[in-house]
């Protein structure tokens, strides 16, 4: 029976089921976050008169008996019980009677889920920068691995000016400092406290928001209650954000990896093991892991328009539709994390081949070392970039591959500043 | 003329028109940017020894000329000239000749406008900060004017709770301390150098990048040349995630504000001047401005998916696609100043009737302080819950308005926290 | 073991269970059309001599038993098993032994997974024409019920004109001509056979394409072999359109829905079976069902968008990214299906108000009537608009209620063609 | 001065410039569209008694030779007019005074918009269809002119299959053919006649709405008045819906293009008229006309959820928010068009390089064929793929080129179906 059903009212089967959806299996996540907040809302419960102290502390015992049930995997919602709220306080009320039902003073279905999103975004925005960090520690060794292996770079999809692998991998990390930064913002927004806004106006209860904030270890109060209640689905959006663009990283790796493997370009490999065969085509290693990484990412970069669009010309106050966020955004949370860990497993397997610049078509790529010399002979960049291209025109464009290449500007694959973009993240890793 | 236009080729007139595009429109934008990167390229060219001390002195005399020119608004780009980038080489090398030809040394058309696009958005991003500020500082003077009007607060759109036009308004000063958070990172992506980076391989010229860096007052390099022209694209589309969080909060305030005028809610009066009339209905004062300020926030909403979609799946390296994102978000950025701008003469005008709770209809928003006054007295909350509700089904319900409210909780219609509020936003502020 | 693994190579676990995700939840969906397409190819190719004419018997009768024990749901995929094309032909070969290894013969597991698509698309596109078909006819119904219920017709939200409730349903009916229109033209797209295509280059077998056809009953064959191919994941994308549109009518229902139960408007009523509770506000009747399809409609419209995503800008040719439209798409087809039947169930038991226009504030909706009553006496329509303009202003304005509204054109509150309409849709559904 | 603006109101001359926009601009592309809706209406209104004849006569007269003036440009809405609506009921009342203001009787402003927008689409789209036809047939003649040119077939981007140039261009023309559907379906939608739903409640005129509907030669009502009315805004969306298909086909032919253009691949080649060059390296010829075609095209498939972003949400009845999407569609039409028709100019000038499947990499293309030659000779398909895998692994693959690829069932290289892809299109194109 749900809490708020009165005697005589019986609710069709079909508007439950609609209704319901996928609660059950998101609720699940939510529950040490939920008990947490319950714990924290006694506790000040207790402290401003709203409960006895010995009411609360039986409360908060019997809180952190279920909280320890939880972490050992022995909570489940129960057939017939709505979520995973109300599983809570059934089982409190079963274990401490009438008092497990004061616990719901002075607070909210709302901004009790509310509290427990928060907590649940807080605690997934750590762990995607965990997984971010890894990924970037691995790209920035590996940057460091391959620096000297020269790869043609492309601008157009032209072959354009000598790289290297260890450049281009160094990008993606660097990259990922952007994109951290983003979820440092995100962090900052869900570290707030909603709890105490009620169902989105607050309440003529006595309660000290402040304390729950503290004991909730929050960055500050979401304060005003009207805004505390707007925060669902925004915060969503904002983590959805900084995931796409941390998303879009990947996937543009995953993309690269993809051309680089095809045996046009053919710079990288892979073990068998991480690539898969073809039904038909016997000779075929297939970058399936790089493709799903690719189009999982690009799934996640949709995530805030999918949001956007849902919450988009509503106006404020809680809205029901607020529910589906939970299924929108919590298993994209786990994709990305599943592809920042499978980006680091086939990083950590990449192979680079030697030489490839010695081929023929990639001749060209000098054509800009030719024109620099010219210009450090006293040419006007565009007078020796005439004739360079005059050369090429005539076929009569030649460069000395064993000059070797003197880039030393800070960036340039002979100066890869892998430490000073260590620092960058360092600062940006500071924010949280 | 085009500079890479060798002499015996000419280019279809079709293809021109289509490939130039509106960019000249977007590129005087870009002006005076363009000049700034100009003079702290030419200043380092000058101290490495790329140029003489006296040929730098000379283009740095040149171009400031230039950029004085600009900002007298005497500038325009020639009939036949590509874009803002040849107008400048152009004029330059008109007035100190072959000098001007130079300083094109050690740098590429990609990195020339990568920088001019990083210095426009941190200088518009700063702008719409101030554009935001605005709106938040008469968003939190209009709160306190409005403290005591009682609204009606409505969850699932339906009559709930009491509210205040006060506490109405103050959520959406708070809300835009959150999407001022997004701005801020937004800026510290913006405010890096990608100048030095050349086609986004580097160079072998021995340049000084840090030195730019300092000359243009970045935050810090872009260092990786990968990376560096990888910020195209990304660092427009971060750009558009902090403004459609904006928007989104702006959007969703005009849209509260035309449901207000709405006749059958009736909150709020705006003077005649500042709406329009029906060419069919005499009676008629329509909220053309918010109806207007909702979609061109929707549009912005819809801004960061425009773009990528445009970027998803493009391997690394430079691609002519990025030339549109001028096109997608500079218009977009003067809309969204605009909204925030008509948001703050609309707002300055907004008169709020006087008691609305008066009104039948209301009567069961005091439900829940009823339901409250009996846990005070020692119910539990489900027991008064249930009582409660039973009085209303049998149409017994009554509340005696005169008691009035006394909601005093960090964030309730009694205790707004305007001045945290305004603290937690000076807070944010102080990131740029 | 999968099909294509060759002796000594083994996969890791982590990247199995990363590349298989979903799929087996998915492929079960699938199962069905999966034998029926393989029961055409092997009767072709029975018939075109790549099995003897035993072969080809024996292989249909076994899948006509595996069909049926898929339609008794006796059928699942074995632990251990890549997906369903494997775990049926694991069946036949446990059950006819070698041949069951030939019907493979001519066919790739692209084409095999496109026409199981194509197959599954075209069935849903019929059932959720079906389903539209259903709330189409509810909503001509209601509308000729309640065709004499004024309500208020609103624009910019503001108080208009006189509309009846039975022209507001008409036009839900109405606007879903329109997206059924769509749907036909998604199950054109969609009812056309890829079989033979092969890995998307078709093959050297003298297949016979016309006759699977045939068989299959598709409409026509996609010819061009890489085309069938392409038509992968663009299909899924033209359904998701069709389906937007769908959404997009029926979510702007259920929020008309949300609005005119809210109190303030105040012109329908549902039985409380069908609305819920609040946990903290006794009076409260929420109309979670019209949020809920409302928000669920709108994920439904950024599904194009999603599989836009995904797509653009991946070059020609079979990508794995495509294996994850079937866990885009499929459960949102689930969705919208329950979403047109969930409006359905409400629909049927939906009230309206009766004298709405009696309300003082409604008094200005007549205007228009005292306008054209001016005109039809002879004055310009600019003048007449005027003097009402002026008594609107002065307060004098008044209309006689009883002189009832003759609105007789066609589509207006006294005529609204409802049979037209039926007409119009009839039409559309011959299309399929 | 505006035709609604009463006496003694001036409005802010800011909100005037916010809330007028760019209208201007787009509505000189409903000219004639809104002087052929008034010359229909007009009839009508002589016809039903609410003109005279002879005043009807008269405007009729007198629009033609506005009309005249539109098509020949001597047509421009002056300074201080609103828009091209009181453009046009200027010049009348300037020409044939008080009749002039008569036409105005039965009709809305907003009746009169959507007439004019669906006269815009309807037109738009058949210039659409037009240039996608042309597309069609230069894809399907060059697809015939390249039928002999192998290339290899891609799948996973690794080498797979042996395909042609003239099967990958087929492929694009046939995906044309659903387009198409798709646009045949929008023009349906769009020819449907809104004319005298008024402000989307009808009126009490005695209009003859079929009358008028025969007059600007619509397919038929939109009956519905409300119906009508929220028609604006998903007529757009759904013309941009078939838009955004045909755009994903064009854009995924530039991007393979461009990436066959890349040197890696190097199947194609064009003339240097139609490539441009690089500013810092003199051998580029950068496809960037294919690359602004892929960024436009991509443009355009954002479209359909731009729209969507906006209309989401909003309760039934006239938003001022629909008059955004002039500016988002109607620039996006012209953008599709020309995306069209320089698709045609570069196609037009392709080149296909000879031998391209001699070079080593390609040798493992034919592993496909050596399995089906097993098979052929009565090997099971597992058998024979494993056979050749083993021989691929071990270095001993090996095929005789000169044995020649005898694809022959419908679709493959050797039985492109050119003429019934033609045949599908034809029966799409009898749709309009």
């Amino acid at each position: 029976m749900k809490l708020w059903q009165k005697e005589n009212t019986s609710v069709s089967e079909l508007v439950e089921r609609f209704t319901v959806g996928r609660d059950k299996e998101f609720d699940l996540l939510l529950a040490k976050h939920d008990v947490a907040g319950s714990i924290a809302h006694v506790t000040m419960l207790g402290e401003v008169g709203l409960m006895t102290k010995e009411e609360a502390n039986t409360a908060v015992a019997a809180l952190q008996e279920i909280l320890q049930e939880i972490q050992d995997s022995q909570f489940t919602i129960h057939e017939g019980v709505e979520d995973v709220h109300s599983q809570v306080e059934f089982l409190l009320t079963q274990r401490i009677g009438d008092t497990g039902k004061k616990i719901h003073s002075g607070r909210s279905r709302n901004d009790q889920v509310a509290v427990d999103i928060k907590l649940f975004l807080r605690e997934q925005v750590l762990l995607m920068r965990d997984e971010v960090a890894n990924l970037f520690d691995l790209l920035q060794s590996k940057s460091e691995q391959f620096k000297d292996k020269l790869i043609p770079g492309y601008t157009h999809l032209q072959i354009a000016m000598p790289s290297s692998a260890g450049m281009w991998l160094g990008a993606y990390a660097e990259s990922l400092v952007d994109d951290t930064e983003l979820l440092a913002a995100a962090y900052a927004i869900a570290n707030k406290n909603p709890l105490g806004s009620g169902a989105g106006y607050g309440s003529s209860f006595p309660l000290n928001r402040t304390r729950t904030t503290k004991l909730l270890q929050f960055g500050a109060l979401n304060y005003n209650s009207v805004y505390a209640q707007m925060t669902r689905g925004k915060t969503e959006k904002i983590v959805a954000m900084a995931m796409s663009s941390v998303a879009a990283t990947v996937g543009r790796f995953a993309m690269d990896c993809c051309l680089y493997l095809n045996q046009n370009f053919g710079f990288l490999s892979f073990p068998s093991e991480l690539t898969t065969g073809s039904s038909i085509m016997p000779h075929k290693k297939n970058p399936d892991v790089f493709e799903l990484i690719r189009a999982k990412c690009n799934r996640i970069q949709a995530l805030p328009n999918e949001l956007a669009m849902m919450l988009t010309n509503l106006p404020s106050g809680y809205h029901r539709d607020l529910q589906l966020t939970k299924e929108i955004l919590f298993p994209a949370i786990e994709e990305l994390k599943s592809c920042l860990q499978l980006s680091v497993l086939m990083l950590s397997h990449m192979e680079v081949k030697d030489d490839i610049l010695k081929e023929e078509k990639y001749r060209y790529l000098f054509s800009v070392e030719a024109v620099n010399e010219l210009v450090n002979q006293g040419q006007s960049f565009r007078d020796a970039y005439r004739q360079v291209g005059n050369d090429i025109e005539a076929g009569a464009f030649n460069y000395d591959f064993s000059k070797g290449l003197h880039h030393t500007h800070e960036g340039s694959i002979g100066n890869l500043c892998t430490q000073e973009i260590k620092d960058l993240m360092d600062k940006v890793l500071a924010k949280f």
